[in-house]
């Protein structure tokens, strides 16, 4: 459908048009429009897709990482490296999210020191938004590692865990290794409020597997434990590193926020979705073993809505899943319940706000601008409906 | 014995009297004496405690590295403050050295910005300095804390190692934890090159640790390889953490590696020491197991030093060291051999060329930097002649 793309340039609002078109940046932006009435192909209805918007980016980002993990000794070279290596790089969401909100964010203000910046400082600006994406890939990485050593994992992404493979102990230094190059990547942006936000993420990450690790009964018995545990060990990471993309470009306090609530809400739904699919999922398509949360002990929504239902549940709890009896049990009160549903409902409601918070950002006269935000949105369904 | 106070000042030299006294701070500090043949109490000849000097910086830094360790979790707190606790904290030579270092380098420098600094910029400067000794301090015992779990070592300065005391897993989260603390600290000196000191620090202490982990019979048997590992498992830390005092108190290039070569020579005394310990200690006494570097199959410099005298006793290095017969074969040709003696004579030749670099530092008229200055000489002394 071909539409008149003065209807996109109709969601500026308070950014007066002469600045914008003050900016030779912007001028050759939009060469495919014009402040009249011209049109392009251009389909609004047309769904976004969120990786290959992206992809080079993402490609660039993963090349990187490749090369970042180098070091004197093979050994810890290739334990580094080995889940940046072709084809067990995982979904790479973090990336797509940082990546897609750095180019969603590409906002003019006026006031702005970010505004009408030349060709070179945007060249540095996209690197150290990359950066962004690298440090927080890294880090990702490595609390799964430490956190496999911590499950006693044997595998990740379909293929032998990496304490599977090279032992406890090379996994254990491969994981500081990351931390330590994410660390001095960190540093190089010199900025000490995206150095403080990654800090707290990865203090988040320990704290979320701690907490884990060490609840009593009553705490793994309650959802408010379990939302507090899950923001820590699923949703801080990308939502404090959205909120340092936003830092990073410039961006007014209120837009860093809604970075960060896109984040953490993003990052809520998609880890309620894991949780149901470690019941309903198969081996094969996670990639992991099914059941293996409530195998390991660890209570999760759908079974915290099911108490709700049947409070008799937390007597198998209490008891543990160390015979399969207990498990069997857990699973009879799941199925009776509507603890899929509701926690699917969960996963809703927090897909709802991260598209929220992306329809409240500023507006732009931007056709990039507005296919990262689309890819954004979409994405939040696309995680919330997926079977694997 | 009373001395004419001028004989510290010939010490002076390349610095204009006047602009010496031109700062108020300089003036206050040296109201023991005066540019004239006044006289103290004050005995060049008497050794000067190391620890005593810096006690009270010392006490500030245990405090704070105490506070640091406030988690969300108990849990995690109590692991993370496990070795910062009260009579647990070692012998924080660590610190020692880098607060001595610093006091060491309060060298007047006309042309530098340090010069002649206001009140609340030293106490800035001397916060920082004891922020580096704080971060050294977290990430020594994070790597101590992950080390114990690659060795599964069971006692760790005369009591429980954290991963017997609490588990592997949040052995590695406390590990995690002060790593990213030290972070958060680093990040906030704003100094690109000292963050990069510490990365590449840290980085050292795992390559060190993977080169002992993973090394063939060949590299074991390698003196080069030896001392490389060496470096970077107990020198590399206090050498960078050296420099980085230096350049926050803005000194020259060759003052910074100075500070360099002293931590460097300290920490390689020190260690080749502490490998002949493992030899000649006594379980009490060093507060860890007697023998446990060649149980483990450790190769160090006294065995090294004996097999260039007893070229077999490399086929015993090649047999491993699992059962106890080797131990005592591998024991027999050191005590006939001068390997003891000749790590020794290493650690002495090292610890002379720590001396030698603080006493090519430039001159002082302060007599708080002699003192310093006398006291990380008499440390090379001291760290050399220990029994435990």
């Amino acid at each position: 459908m071909r539409i008149l793309f003065s209807r996109v340039f109709s969601r500026i609002s308070g950014i007066p048009r002469k600045s914008l078109f003050d900016c030779p940046q912007h001028r050759q932006s939009l060469v495919f429009g014009t402040n009249s009435h011209s049109s392009i192909d251009f389909n609004p209805k047309e769904k976004v897709d969120p990786f290959s918007l992206v992809a080079d980016e993402i490609s660039l980002v993963s090349n990187r990482l490749r090369s970042s993990t180098v070091a004197e000794i093979p050994e810890l070279a290739s334990a580094a490296g080995y889940f940046f290596r072709e084809g067990v790089e995982g979904k790479r969401t973090c990336s797509m999210v940082l990546l897609l909100m750095a180019k969603a964010m590409d906002i003019n203000r006026p006031e702005s020191s970010f505004n009408c910046i030349g060709d070179s400082s945007r060249v540095q600006l996209h690197r150290k938004q990359q950066l962004i994406a690298e440090i927080t890939e890294m880090i990702h990485v490595a609390s799964l590692i430490h956190d496999d050593i911590l499950d006693d994992a044997r595998t990740r992404r379909g293929i032998a865990s990496l304490n599977f493979a090279v032992g406890n102990k090379l996994a254990v230094l491969a994981g500081d290794f990351l931390l330590f190059r994410a660390l001095g990547a960190l540093a190089s942006l010199k900025n000490t409020e995206v150095v403080s936000l990654l800090v707290t993420a990865f203090e988040n990450l320990v704290t979320g597997e701690t907490m884990q690790m060490s609840a009593t009964v009553e705490q793994r018995c309650s959802m408010e434990y379990y939302m507090q545990k899950t923001y820590y060990k699923t949703a801080s990471l990308v939502s404090n590193s959205c909120k340092a993309m936003a830092l990073l470009s410039d961006q007014t306090p209120e837009v860093a926020t809604l970075a960060f609530e896109y984040g953490k809400n993003l990052g809520l739904a998609y880890q309620f979705i894991d949780d149901i699919l470690d019941f309903t999922g198969t081996s094969a398509s996670l990639g992991k073993g099914s059941l293996s949360d409530i195998r390991q002990g660890i209570i999760t929504a759908p079974i915290l809505f099911a108490m709700e239902e049947f409070p008799q549940l937390k007597a198998v709890i209490e008891q543990g899943f160390d015979n399969s009896a207990n498990i069997h049990t857990a699973l009879e009160y799941l199925w009776k319940s509507h603890g899929i549903q509701r926690t699917k409902e969960l996963a809703t409601k927090h897909a709802n706000l991260a598209a929220a918070a992306i329809n409240s950002l500023p507006e732009s006269s931007s056709l990039d601008v507005w296919k990262s935000r689309q890819a954004l949105i979409n994405l939040t369904q696309i995680l919330t409906t997926r079977k694997k």
